[in-house]
């Protein structure tokens, strides 16, 4: 990557401008506007932030490129892009423990707060989710306005990129910390940037080998430089016959799966030992067969779907993990770009070749 | 049911005969053969049994019509038949803690006790397990010889046909305790022998509320009298919905899934809570797709392969619950008959108009 | 107890008074006094509840006797009472998903939302929580205004005098339900109303057998009564020797202490399987010493501290068990009282010979 | 330390001999005698190893100083010592998977293999342990027989030191693994070898912050050399003060006690954020009392009695850390003496000037 800025000159706060510039999806087609649009309004008990980085997301790619779920799901009209880092510039009436200049990541998931999932500690899976740069205006822009208990400050000593990504690490903690990972052998299935995320997140959660699987030499390449013990090229070797040799015959404990991809869950499922888990975050592109009895009961096999981050307490375990200094994501973080070339960063992504790419919005010194 | 017989007078041990009458799986084909064989020598560290009553599973009827899996797995030769009760008449000499006489029910894994899972409390899905009644000799018989630590001693208030089928029930608590119980709403889909014990075991163990869905107005009729408290007619109405009703829109906490039908499982999915779980150990006759996006992954589901009973926390739940009288496992055994009517009990399991059949060995009064 | 009034006719609501009568902490020392006040100001997210009934807690009785602990933690004016259910009479602006005449029961700690705790699913014991009755103004008046996040819909099905304890039943809730309770053994030490509650609820989640002790034979009558397996007087029996004979010499698979006896504690502990449980909610009076080794280290026994309610799994848990009519509350209810009398209620408390105390408000017909 | 032998060379076995030197408690008072023994015979089911290193552990302190928890446990005549390493020189009959040279640690607790908490995964707390070098004849000899379950294949990676040691580190992992670890702020009260342990094994397993305290500036030195990123001298510094400084104010996850120390117990639990674990390995001398209210109850904490290793979980994911060398044990081995100077031994131990001391026996190469 570029380079990374440790420490962010925080500037004296501007009077606001009433219109800025932002990555809007305008149309109910392929693509994505670059235009002028409205300074959000700050709620009572809302935040507002002027974006400082901005990460780029697979599922951004599926609103640019308007498939079919983002047909169902997407408002048109919308301000996209839901990882972002921000300096406060302005409060709600409500708000507490804030202070103008505070610099905040975000959780992207805006909760109802009353559905049984909700009440019991589950609000990852609220009923009634509604999602920054999907339903509501996101952080493709100069400014956001979130609800305050969304807010997360930033870690003191990472840097502003690292922090702009906190929300899909954050993803990778879930997935990672939804089964046993001290002194286990884990595999991450698929190294798109959340899988890379999740090889640091496992070696830093105290997972004695982690194995990566992809068919992508530039993304296996990455696996290593974020520290896999050992990285499968599945196109070139047999997954399972890998981890057998590696772990001496007594195969996963889990497998952390990214990618979506059914040979790569069948694998999965199939190098894990009896009783291990497979967590599923990777979204397959289509319905797909399994053969349930072999790989699934007769292990004795525990699957989790996974989506999201628990609130709050994935953000407690990757503060902790940033904080310490355990967990460095930077290897991850393959290229830093002006916000004005968003196209630019979605052709990067349709490459294959990038790891996570960030964007600089306007006015903001890289 | 016919009858049970809450008190088996123990009568003096007989000099042991050297053949015996028993069911065995003599040819590579349909069918099974009731002939006489040797009386099964007794190990150092076994337990020779005379049986009192033995259970027929779904399982041997697999066995008998000699299907694919049949084929692959069984021991042409070996007497069937792994649920049973009988009276310890003969002991090895490294046998401690058992007397002659003791009535004892039986766990059918023979576990290797080296591999990880044994050694990791997770015995039932050892690597190496071999079977009583498909890779050994079992209880179809008129005697049978055990591991004795395999021996469970049967409850002294339970008749011997409830005895019997201890180990198929204990399939029921296995699949009902790998996830919450107490206070929870909680379906069974597919009310067969197992799905009848799990109504019996979900209300012993603490739900609140448990649904039963069957298509056979016989078995719903018998998930009656196990006393779920609503039954779901799947041809005639609609799963998910009468969920919904039932539950007050709340969905269900867990789904125990009894049927291996593609259209069960993708319903009791459906009918889960976001965060709810799946515990799955009916067999699916053949591989079927899931659309894994919108039932697993969105909805935060946790999905459990079982098989087998843990060795042998669950043998000491399903004795609480035995010994205590919270479980009442009567109204699931509609039939009892003598086992040299071994293929008229394969012809009721195939009718489905039957619930748990036990058979009466040669030479015991029923 | 006297009777309990099945359904409630909803009245149409009147104007409000500008005043009410209500029991108020009015001085610093013993006592309390009725008098009147004004009828409380309903914020923007609360609820103005009309109280129906309300249950008296031994917390009431520390601060009537105005001991240590009530010295360092209630506020002087307080209007006292945080066991309550209440019809709603007036909702203020940002309120949603409730309506006028809805009758409610409450949660009685107000979280701050924002710590550690709040964030991670564990409100309960949230660093900053101020509670009903005792740092805000509570339940034994005529009206009270709760926070509408605070406010669970009480299930219809059950009197108006079990809904207004859901709140210490909730304490026995969350007890009972920190440890295994399915097929297990149990044993409740101490009758008092929440002990009293722990039986049923023990019960009705699944335990296999539950052992209640204490020292009157009026409150094990009633332990009898809420249908406890066996029960204890151990100022007569050996506490350890009856659980000894009572489970064949396993022992108890937890113990749910609600004396804060130091003997009971450590008979509790002596009388537990090794690796068994240990959920403390009653509180000791003083400092007490225990055997450490010989008690919790060579056993590896597991003791939980446990405070209030899950916030909310406990009260979706206990509305279940109230919904279903498996738990039922009534046999420990044993006096219903005009509030006016509630220096006579305070005298019954000290007695010992009361099960749950409940008050009727002024106004209301019992 | 002296030096590690990072690859002992196999030797041809040599025929055994009748006689051996070992450390006998020979008289039931203070002290020991190193005398000539039998060689110990080797059951069917046995291993007989000759020992190539052995710790030296607190409790063989206490058997030196016939103190009174030795006097009513210790067979008169036992050869002790129950952590050591060895190369199998002979095998019972019944034994299998093990080869004559193989090098073996040892689970020193030798269970009865039917109790309930052996036959649920909990071996550790088998009502009828026996204790090798305790109960039966144990490894501070120049052979000792074990049963070939309690064996563990020493890591091909670990000098020969280390493998002696994997018993007593069983007892940190055991204590570090009873509550959560990853992305984890963790202190570990008592730096003696069990302390410096879980100080290397809190880290491997991916803790956040490792604190530890001590009295002892020799033993904290040692705490920095296993890398814990805080070390607290209490006799200096205020625990719970330095506690709130390192994390910010959020206070600890979990507190593994190892000191036995009933200030530390105390403070371990004031500095645990509400809701956090207390796992208490180390064993107080005598009984002591504790505010109970204040800082079990109201925190809603819980407190794990630990002992002994999980059977065998334990050392699969202590043979991991190991194996994969994310746990170094080096440092905490500082002495290595020939076995012929164990009164040496036992005085350094007095001393408190050593961490972990380990003994060569006769005939042995260091």
């Amino acid at each position: 990557m570029t380079s990374m800025t440790q420490t962010e000159t925080r500037t004296p706060l501007p009077a606001l401008p009433r219109t800025m510039k932002a990555v809007v999806k305008a149309t109910a087609g392929p693509g994505a506007e670059i235009k002028d649009v409205p300074v959000p309004s700050c709620g009572a008990g809302d935040l507002l932030l002027r974006v400082l980085r901005a990460g780029v997301c697979g599922t951004d790619l599926h609103i640019y490129e308007w498939d079919r779920w983002a047909q169902d799901r997407v408002r048109v009209g919308v301000t996209t892009g839901h990882e972002f880092v921000g300096e406060i510039v302005a409060m709600g009436a409500q708000v507490q423990n804030w202070r103008l200049g505070d610099r905040v990541s975000c959780e992207s998931h805006i909760v109802d707060g009353t559905c049984l999932a909700c009440r019991t500690g589950n609000a990852h899976v609220c009923e009634n989710t509604r999602i920054l740069g999907v339903d509501v205006n996101g952080g493709f822009a100069e400014f956001v306005a979130v609800p305050a208990q969304n807010a997360w400050r930033a870690p003191a000593n990472v840097p502003v990129e690292v922090a702009a990504v906190m929300e899909p690490c954050g993803n990778a903690v879930h997935t990672a910390f939804s089964g046993p990972l001290s002194a286990c052998t884990i595999a991450v299935t698929g190294c798109g940037p959340i899988g890379l995320f999740a090889i640091g997140v496992a070696r830093a959660a105290g997972a004695s080998l982690v194995i990566a699987s992809d068919i992508s030499p530039y993304r296996l390449d990455l696996a290593r430089r974020m520290k896999a013990d050992v990285v499968v090229d599945v196109t070139k070797e047999d997954f399972v016959q890998r981890v057998r040799e590696t772990t001496g015959g007594r195969m996963l404990d889990g497998v952390l799966e990214m990618s979506g991809s059914a040979p790569a869950i069948r694998e999965g499922l199939a190098a894990l030992r009896n009783g291990g888990r497979l967590s599923l975050l990777g979204l397959p592109r289509e319905n797909f067969e399994l053969d349930w009895n072999r790989l699934v009961i007769f292990k004795g096999v525990t699957v989790h779907g996974i989506i999201g981050r628990r609130m709050y307490e994935t953000w407690y375990q990757l503060d902790n993990m940033l904080t310490s200094g355990r967990l460095d994501l930077k290897p991850a973080i393959t290229h830093v770009l002006p916000m004005e070339k968003f196209h630019d960063a979605i052709a990067l992504l349709r490459s294959g070749n990038a790891g996570k790419v960030v964007l600089v919005p306007w006015g903001q010194a890289a």
